[in-house]
């Protein structure tokens, strides 16, 4: 049996992992969950799943809850997230937090010696030295959820990480592939938020779009396998058939495949080593998909996948900050405060004007996502 | 250090087989090799790699060489084979050989327990119940190296046997996979060795426009990785770029991709569970292939692949028959004495009429597969 806790279970992925728990009710049992404001949500959680502890944002809520649920225990706000990452009897930390805000219970539940089922890319990409560091010597696994990332976490199962000469990571194109760079000058929210193959929630859509999201998956890439930026490549596969691929030094490939359908790494991230039967909508046909195509990636077009590059190369603090403007650049898009070609305007200039950091620390880390996410507001409101 | 033993040395695998220990001298040495007749071809690799062990065919010959190679100890006939197959100090034998005359070899190493890097796929379909429990029993490993089941293999690493759902054998469809069958009817030998993909051997070759070949890997592939016929499916795939796929229980699939190299399959049965470099006239680019395209096969038009999936289900002497009956038809048309479709009808006559053992001894496996030959020489003079 595993005990798991769920970060972020009102959201996409959170939603997902629940679907997944409910095909194996023998081999899963939920031992938390937090939410953040869907309390509706939440609650119908609560009454399927009878979690122990609950983490809310607001302790006012979890005060209200508390009268409600008398029988469970309420944490609330970030310090709650980690109470909630580190309950003790917990087999796997399953982090499917949006956001910058994923990280410090990643660290908690690392400490603590939890496994992780990681769909919270900020938490690598913001902080990927000190989190990899820290896995390595509290000896925990984080198994990555993201489908690419599942993809090549799959792949390089009984290879060793030396025999590798490049990890292809598959990007659909997102929302306005088909779209020129002066055809983006008008697009909506509601545009954007359309991808083509994928249903997930509207922050990552959007990063799709502007291929921001490609660029933190190189970034989270480089520290989940410890491959070197030169040896990670990314590729335009519209069909999003090949999650992603794995070049070994022999010039053998191999590939992971699969419909779009994130109940896959979900459940693989809760089953690894071993595979469970699991039930989808749709399943992947070969013959009816009859081709699957490649293009290769144009960083003229996309320029936050080659800003990625730079900023994973260079390290430091960069890709915290980078990762923090873009979460504030993406959030005034979705309120229709700036367009979209301004997302990539402001995360270049904030990338490139706030001081630069070569070895961080974790503190450090967190005020420069800050001061990144004051600066895009400032910028945006100054414009 | 491996020790390597050939068999089969001046054949299209044997020579590729030097082409990879050409370029990793440090880490394999041979210490024999055998060849049939083409002695022109075997001095040359006696003079480049000076094995301790050659076999010929031919006992006359093996006396002259003897002569002119005083250092080295010769033997001759099957029995040679036999007896090069179980040098002591081999660690690792390759076997190249073309068609059933594989078999007894196959069997003698697997006894001395010695690992076997398998290219012969008549061992496994003529006798794959005797020859898996054998290798079961001595514990060795069969590491296959056509690239359909290299592909296979290497997907299934670090995931169990009863977690696959089903494999899938690609097929480019062979030379003559844009014929109607009305068109089949006045091909030429010529025509018919013109592989779209793969340049490889003769039989090889003709066995892929009849779809025998793949045939032949179905049943192979069941005895290797012990899966039900019914899970073992097979798709056209015009590129041959995606060597093979793994459906597992969870949805997820596993494929190897690469160029149409054999050099690629026969390191890796070489060097596994390792991963060497290995350098390759043409590596595969996704960018310049563009597109993997997925047809579904058709059993009306290779009625020989269905007569192996259903020879294979039936089981006893009945895939010998088959595989005798087909060798000896493939080398009638190579020798132009019959028609290509006459190749279909000689097989599929002598796998109904012959008599049906259902638990063959291997002698009696080795008559049945000398009867079908028999039986189509008959059949092809009383035409």
């Amino acid at each position: 049996m595993e005990y798991l806790v769920i970060l972020g279970v009102t959201g996409s992925i959170g939603q997902q992992t629940l679907e997944v728990v409910r095909q194996h009710p023998d081999k899963f049992k939920i031992l938390g969950v937090s939410a953040a404001r869907n309390i509706k949500q939440l609650e119908i959680v609560i009454n399927e799943f009878e979690p122990a502890y609950v983490t809310v944002l607001e302790a006012e809520t979890a005060e209200l809850l508390k009268g409600k649920y008398p029988t469970i225990t309420f944490f609330s706000g970030e310090k709650g997230l980690e109470t909630l990452a580190t309950i003790q009897g917990t087999t796997k930390l399953v982090n499917a937090l949006i956001g910058f805000v994923g990280l410090k219970p990643t660290l908690a539940a690392i400490k603590a010696g939890i496994n992780i089922a990681l769909a919270n890319k900020e938490t690598l990409v913001a902080a990927g030295e000190i989190v990899s560091q820290l896995a390595l010597k509290h000896q925990v696994t984080i198994i990555p959820i993201d489908s690419e990332h599942s993809a090549i976490f799959q792949c390089l199962k009984g290879n060793l990480n030396k025999e590798v000469k490049k990890i292809v990571l598959t990007a659909s194109g997102g929302s306005f592939r088909d779209k020129s760079r002066a055809e983006l000058k008008a697009v909506t929210v509601q545009e954007a938020l359309k991808h083509p193959n994928w249903t997930m929630g509207a922050k990552i859509t959007i990063d799709s779009a502007t291929m921001m999201n490609k660029g933190l998956e190189v970034i989270e890439a480089h520290h989940l396998f410890q491959i070197p930026y030169q040896n990670i490549e990314v590729i335009l596969h519209p069909e999003s058939i090949i999650h992603s691929l794995v070049e070994f030094v022999d010039n053998s490939w191999l590939a992971q495949l699969g419909s779009a359908d994130m109940m896959v790494p979900i459940q693989y991230a809760l089953t690894y080593p071993k595979r469970f039967p699991l039930e989808i909508q749709e399943k992947l046909d070969l013959i009816k998909q009859k081709s699957l195509n490649f293009q290769a990636m144009s960083f003229e077009r996309f320029p936050l996948l080659k800003l990625a590059y730079e900023v994973g190369l260079k390290g430091g603090n960069l890709p915290a900050i980078m990762n923090g403007a873009n979460e504030a650049a993406v959030a005034l898009f979705l309120e229709e405060k700036i367009s979209f070609l301004m997302i990539e305007k402001l995360v270049k200039k904030t990338t490139t004007e706030l001081e630069y950091l070569r070895t961080p620390s974790l503190k450090e880390i967190i005020a420069s996502d800050q001061r990144a996410r004051d600066y895009v507001y400032q910028l945006a409101k100054e414009h």
